[in-house]
């Protein structure tokens, strides 16, 4: 399966809902552990990047950041948009 | 499938290759079509941001930038450091 794949899987399952969404996923995966782990700081920027284009009060946003092992971090930010505000 | 399932899989399947991988997606799910499209925009702000953290230079970079339909569009970011310079 593709990537494209999924989020065509992820929005037929959401069509429903009738929502804006926007979904960003980072993915790092290090060869070296100690290679730095900067996505925490990644994390902030990115939300400011985007706060610069939608108007998005901080219970909008859901964030994970998933540090699966020494050698992949996942940072997921989902961004869901009231009907009514847009 | 989750999404981390995939990012796990994905892992899988590259790590014979012994890089360093960063890949961003960002997925916007409109829900109304004159809703603006600001990924282009955000695309370039994203690359900027990554710059801060890591020394890549243009050609380690891949985008992709897919508009599946009106109502969904798709960034894609990879970057892959050489083993020689990490």
């Amino acid at each position: 399966m593709s990537l494209l794949d999924y989020f065509r899987s992820s929005k037929k399952n959401t069509a429903s809902t009738a929502k804006e969404r926007l979904q960003i996923i980072v993915a790092h995966e290090r060869r070296k552990r100690n290679s730095p782990d900067y996505l925490p700081q990644l994390e902030r920027d990115i939300l400011e990047v985007i706060r610069k284009y939608v108007d998005i009060s901080p219970e909008q946003i859901a964030v994970s950041l998933e540090k699966r092992d020494d050698e992949l971090s996942v940072l997921e930010l989902n961004v869901t948009f009231p009907d009514d505000k847009r």
